[in-house]
């Protein structure tokens, strides 16, 4: 299947902070077509790291597809044959580098002042996601959805759209995701992903446009959040005890480094690279203020769960909550369980093993 | 139980990695009485960021007890009438600024220059810990040990000991220990603690005594360690989603703060105040280059194994591979689990929960 990027613009949204945002862009992809009834469409929502890129690729040559590529196509569980499927880059998306990535966030430039908004962009939330993905379906002419449904953070976007318009939501996909809300351990672990920014000199309270970026604060970043995303026994199965081929002895020197951190640090350089520090700032509080406990009783879609054996960021135990929470409310809830050892990733890369689960709920 | 710290000292010291440090010394505290035969000694050793204060009070104003007292004093589980109980501060041990800690590390004093050591200080090991233990109790004339014991690195610690001293030592008891060695997960885990301290622009490769410390990279890497240790119920059960009382609208400005951030940035920068960069990054190098796998052949002991149900750092799942090994040698390992939900931490916190488990192994 090969895809495309195109753009949505939006001349001004009015932020849950209060503030309004001018000249929004965000990129989106489109798989399958929209029927007549404009009821055929299923959201995919991304999560925090990724992008719009759910499916396909983009030429003949494209050495990856899109991360849910195995469960998104014609024929395939979220069948393009049968479903208009559609995919956006959120505000403030992380990748603000990657050329196929389109996205208002500080980086930006402030129709203000001319110059990009750096510490002076405002705090953006799911809520302003999914404002900027409502426009943007209708504009498509989208009238109902099939389903919404999204890994981790693209969870909680979904159910973020099953709180704000349960009328339009038939079913609702949530995969690797929380309950009804981030809760405080989970709201502290995305600090603890942020942290790294702040202490870098280069980050200036994110005013480092035009300047040394706080690369090296970002690439521990996403050390942070590589590391608590992957499991404990892939860890062991990839690297045991193995030291790096490119440091002194660990046993002799502090500079020296096991081979995990070798390799764990430089995926984090290649990510540091295509992304920006302050998008990555206002993800993580997007995530923090996710709650749809106080809306709960809005709820009217059928809800299906999955969740990854061995994750260690969103473990099934949290997501329990929830769904005892939407049961007690009389909804159906379905669950499915990814085994692997490859912890919170395995909701993306393992998601076929939940294929004839999602197409069975879907149908 | 009032107690008194003691300081051991040993002009020189061979280390693992092939160094000689001179003038070493470190605080201890002994419990009860060695008996004549020398045979009833309990050695108990400390935790990453712990000390030799396991139990008693220094004196009858002390608010806090050392942090296992629950289970060692006088008719407690390792009962002081019957056992001659010693715990020693580790080589490089985190608290240089708590008075009552007595260590060499790389803020004491080169006797070569006459500054202090900072990025020159050697890399001490597990072993090098247990080499300065096994002088001081030849000092004492301590000729057998009836257990060797302690939490999380001290488990590291006495598993250490076991190896090395197969003939000398009677029992084993790790708690919240992980296998038979730091495998890869959790050596980029302690990588991950350890990094925001050579993130912070004060900390100049090690070389900042007598300059500004890097006292931010510190406290945030104690920050990391805290939430590692602690359990997501626990978290949920103390501050919900409440938002910090010290800082504006999380929803507002990205400076601000919910609850358990503010929380544990508090604790987190007490006990920076109370520390050595430098000596946490050694103490984290210990841990990561601790293995006892090549030598399992060795042990004779018979061992007991000590996990919490809510650990996040040591998993039950990680002993059990050791576990494993250990009966597959023909050793007798016997199991107790922590019932609770503060995590890592339950292993100190919750220890009278296995105070009869303790009680009826080493009896």
């Amino acid at each position: 299947m090969l895809v495309q990027k195109k753009i949505f613009r939006l001349s001004e949204l009015l932020l849950q902070c209060g503030r309004i945002l001018k000249d929004v862009e965000v990129g989106y992809e489109t798989y399958g077509t929209l029927n007549e009834r404009g009821d055929n469409a299923i959201l995919i929502a991304h999560y925090f790291s990724g992008t719009s890129h759910a499916a396909g690729r983009y030429n003949e040559s494209d050495p990856e597809p899109g991360y849910w590529d195995a469960v998104i196509g014609p024929g395939k569980a979220i069948d393009t044959n049968k479903f208009f499927v559609i995919s956006s880059d959120t505000l403030s998306n992380v990748n603000t580098k990657n050329p196929t990535v389109v996205t208002t966030g500080p980086h930006s430039i402030d129709p203000v002042t001319g110059y990009p908004y750096g510490s002076n962009f405002p705090i953006v939330t799911i809520g302003d996601f999914v404002s900027v993905q409502k426009a943007l379906t209708d504009s498509l002419g989208i009238k109902h959805f099939h389903a919404v449904c999204g890994p981790s953070m693209g969870a909680l976007q979904s159910l973020e759209w099953a709180a704000r318009y349960p009328d339009l939501i038939d079913r609702v996909i949530c995969v690797i995701g929380p309950g009804l809300a981030t809760e405080p351990y989970l709201i502290s672990l995305v600090s603890l992903w942020a942290a790294p920014i702040t202490l870098d000199p280069n980050f200036k309270n994110g005013d480092y446009y035009g300047q040394q970026e706080p690369v090296e604060g970002l690439a521990n970043a996403f050390k942070t959040i590589t590391l608590t995303c992957v499991g404990y026994d892939w860890a062991l199965r990839l690297y045991q005890r193995r030291l790096g081929d490119r440091s002194p002895d660990p046993a002799l020197e502090l500079q020296g480094k096991f081979a995990i951190d070798q390799s764990l640090d430089d995926l984090a350089r290649t990510r540091a690279s295509m992304s920006d520090a302050n998008a990555l700032l206002r993800t993580a509080r997007a995530v923090q203020l996710f709650s749809v406990q106080e809306r709960k009783s809005r709820f009217k879609a059928k809800f299906l769960f999955v969740s990854a054996s061995s994750d260690q960021v969103m473990q099934k135990a949290y997501a329990d909550r929830g769904i005892k929470d939407l049961r007690e409310l009389g909804l159906s809830v379905e669950e499915f369980v990814i085994e692997g050892d490859g912890g919170h990733l395995d909701g993306l890369n393992k998601i076929a093993q939940a294929a004839e689960t999602l197409r069975s709920f879907l149908n």
